[in-house]
């Protein structure tokens, strides 16, 4: 199954969350069987890679947990998960970010991760890559350090990529224009 | 791996999210990559057996997503998200239900399952059973019907099975009592 096929999966719903915006709706794709084992089995035939050398699989709330559990499965690494501000019971870490709209926080236990740890941070889209800088952040407060970030959709003109660099990106369904 | 084993990896917490309840944390054992495959393992034998006809895996946001989607994936059936509201761009099903502190609503699109399905439906964790119960509304609006909730674990003393009752509940953690 190539871009195309995998695009073909996705619906794009207009103006939703708000008018102008076309929203890049994932959950047709994840309704398919084979589109769903596409996208795993790039992900896991890139990682598992001897030259790429991951220590977890972290997955930011809620889509990010789709990606980053499966592939963590199949790697046979341990997850890690990011989640929004007071879901976590035990000692945090925590990392404040600004969104279009107002503020955000993630957090992570700070025994996620062990230090020097070389982490593959997954979620399902890239845009301006505000939230994946912010896990990121995080990452590095806990002395761990973030290989690539992985996600299945790049919106490319929000340009979060240049933003994450270097910090290399690598995603499966790139958007060139809105 | 036993469920002794399994339970070991749970992390108690004391006092969270309020004074006098102990929360089981699972990102202990999601770090353990032979705890969660464990725990995967159970379930895919389970409905890999061929007198449970499933046509979907449904898992409820946001810990439901990584046992839905790990099982979606290894059992090569349709994953579907169950939100909360405002989350899913397209047409959506929902179903409002009470909480301990106030009320929640649940979403699911209209198109995300054809009449008549079978649906396995997945969390982390059964409680009262409020949120799973919200989730097999949503099913049967959508004209599915709920197979089985599997869940990771479950608080026996809350009762939840006999709420879901006649939906069966499969669970690989018990615990009796608080």
């Amino acid at each position: 199954m190539n871009t195309q096929d995998l695009k073909a999966l996705i619906r794009n719903v207009p103006n939703f969350p708000k008018p102008g915006i076309v929203y890049r709706d994932i959950t047709t794709l994840l309704q398919s069987p084979q589109g769903f084992e596409a996208v795993i089995h790039t992900f896991v035939e890139r990682y598992q890679q001897k030259n790429i050398q991951i220590d977890a699989v972290a997955g930011i709330e809620s889509r990010g947990f789709i990606y980053a559990s499966v592939c963590a499965y199949a790697l046979h690494l341990p997850l890690i998960l990011i989640r929004k501000k007071g879901k976590l019971p035990a000692l945090t870490l925590s990392h404040d970010y600004e969104l279009e709209y107002g503020e955000n926080t993630l957090e992570m236990h700070t025994d996620a991760l062990s230090k020097g740890a070389g982490i593959l941070l997954m979620d399902d889209l890239l845009a301006t890559g505000g939230t994946a800088l912010a896990a990121c952040k995080l990452i590095e407060k806990a002395q761990g350090h973030v290989v690539e970030i992985a996600t299945m959709i790049e919106l490319k003109f929000l340009r979060g990529r240049e933003r994450l660099a270097p910090i290399p990106v690598f995603s499966q369904i790139v958007y060139e224009e809105e």
